[in-house]
């Protein structure tokens, strides 16, 4: 976490901002291995161009915060006192003079709150703090990866359960209970994201959402899940037949999956990551099914399941080792059903390793 | 919808506010009756003191925001496109003349969303608009009760399912997988808050988080749950006792069921929402007990699970015909154990309510 600070202390300097302010759960998180979420009441890491950092939270959570490590400076406040008076007397003992930058976090912070933190600052220009954490971010260190590879050995975990249950009859949220319940019990207490079981013509809708319906022969099912461990993410989508598979399936079914493993291939370091998009889109769309590929291939992982970067072919960015990703094309028929094949995907020295391990040959579940 | 569209237009001109924007998924869906949370992508509601109400959204939203009956100006943008451009279309066109004010959620929109909304009208004092969104929403209506019944029904299952789960050397996540998995079954897909299941001296720490703690006979069970049912939440706590009890243990129970009780008796219109903290408390105090009750009676709830009012002993509010919301008084002995007791409650015409049904005379599990 130190490492951290500095660097983000570093780029203060750099950039002649005073003071920044970070005020999400995530980010938080990341400087201090401190995670919470005290949701109306105010928390956060104030970081100085010179001088120790500030962590504000209420007064209750303090040993927890001691508890994962902090050592600098920490406000703890009870419900009837006001933060702000005492971040003011932290302020003023520090002797700012000429603040001519602050940043925050301009996605996140609200208007409120901006208003109590820039009254100290009438004058300042407010500079975004996020493109510097994305930044940041985005490339994980040894610890990061070996959290995230136990996250995504549970979501390989939750499409066996899924896969499992499947039997005629059985409803949508029948199967997501059964793979969450399977999931607590091995002590996840949070998914990433609202699971996601689809059957049949309702996998063809891209925004469909799991409910009564009832598996029958020739349904193709969409898995889409992950968990939270250790406040990191995963993310894995699997698709497979219920007892058959026609030929229209099975053309759809090995396109997503030539286009998946032709974007996998492209992963290693120096690639732009727009062309990661543009070698599956371009095999889709080959095949035919261009505009049934709604969506952009993939997008960063790590505290947050949807993170930076965004991997639309837009993006001009580079690939670094480090960097953890998703790589998930998908074809939606309305009406008839669909396909999506998601791995998470870690940017090696000269490559990429794939850290969801679920088989992805289309398999026809006989039961 | 249109009634409380209305009130909000006539809060316009009463206080003289130009515009309004709406803008957290909670107030566009009591406003609007479409829920939805686009994440990273602007949605929101403008409401003008004249002239219709505009609701911008992602444009693969719009057809399920007609479905919810929204039937005034719509903006649709798609991902490449910038909103900001077509509400500046749609404002020059409403002649907005001499805008002393405009109105916004200070507590949830973000500084940079603000900045984007203010460019507009650079001179304009902001005002909160949450406070009043909060007059209206404490108030339920008939609709608002009816789901919120189905939702503390669905609570009482809950606890139901937790409850025959106990054995001896269960531990708390298997019980709290149970019970989800159970909800699922019946369609719940959200549960309102992380599902609390605590054993032993684990239920007597407010801030404990279930884990591989088994249970034991002579065990306090703290369940702590509730559901969301068609946008609106529940919230019930029950304790039991696993297999015995000690003389201490039912003596903090019947005293934290006493206060409950006496707090809900004090529930009628016109009764100080202090007070029923007070009444609560004081038994408790009376008891031996108040510095082991560390926190307020209760708060409102509706869309959100916790929403105003905040129920502590300094609420001077008046309770009303329609509110509803919590009373869950509790002790916890730290390494001993803890008891607390929670039903949601709506103020009727002359008295109150018990939404949340599940028996609450000492309960000593025998399995």
């Amino acid at each position: 976490m130190q490492k951290r600070l500095e660097a983000l202390t570093a780029w203060l300097n750099d950039e002649n901002i005073e003071v920044a302010f970070l005020n999400s759960t995530e980010n938080v998180y990341y400087l201090s291995n401190f995670y919470t979420d005290p949701h109306e009441r105010l928390m956060g890491i104030f970081v100085f161009k010179h001088g120790q950092p500030l962590f504000v939270l209420p007064a209750m959570e303090v040993n927890q915060l001691k508890d994962a490590g902090w050592g600098d400076e920490i406000i703890g406040y009870s419900d009837h006192e006001n933060p702000w008076e005492f971040i003011q007397t932290s302020l003023e003992s520090r002797n700012l003079q000429q603040v001519e930058a602050v940043a925050i976090e301009k996605e996140v912070l609200s208007f409120g709150r901006s208003e109590s933190f820039l009254t100290f600052f009438p004058e300042a220009n407010v500079i975004s703090v996020e493109d510097k954490l994305n930044e940041m971010r985005v490339v994980k260190d040894d610890s990061e990866i070996a959290v995230i590879k136990r996250a995504t050995e549970m979501a390989d975990y939750g499409v066996e359960v899924g896969i499992d249950a499947l039997r005629e009859g059985i409803t949508e949220m029948e199967v997501l209970a059964k793979i969450e319940y399977e999931l607590k019990k091995k002590g996840i207490r949070e998914m990433s994201f609202s699971t996601m079981v689809l059957f049949g013509e309702k996998s063809g809708d891209p925004h469909g959402n799991p409910g009564d319906r009832k598996l029958k022969p020739g349904d193709m099912v969409l898995f889409d899940l992950g968990v939270v461990l250790d406040g990191y993410c995963s993310d894995i989508t699997r698709t497979v037949a219920f007892q058959s598979v026609t030929e229209k399936q099975k053309e759809i079914y090995n396109t997503v999956l030539k286009a998946q493993l032709a974007s996998l291939e492209a992963s290693k370091p120096g690639t732009r990551i727009g062309d990661l998009d543009k070698v599956a889109r371009d095999i889709i769309t080959e095949a035919g099914y261009g505009e049934y590929f709604p969506h952009r291939i993939g997008h960063g992982m790590g505290i947050n399941v949807h993170e930076f970067p965004s991997m639309s072919h837009l993006n001009d960015g580079i690939l670094k080792e480090g960097m953890i990703y998703t790589i998930e094309p998908g074809i939606y028929l309305p009406g008839i059903g669909g396909v999506r094949i998601e791995d998470d995907v870690l940017i090696t020295a000269d490559g990429y390793e794939t850290l969801t391990k679920f088989p992805k040959d289309l398999q026809i579940i006989e039961k």
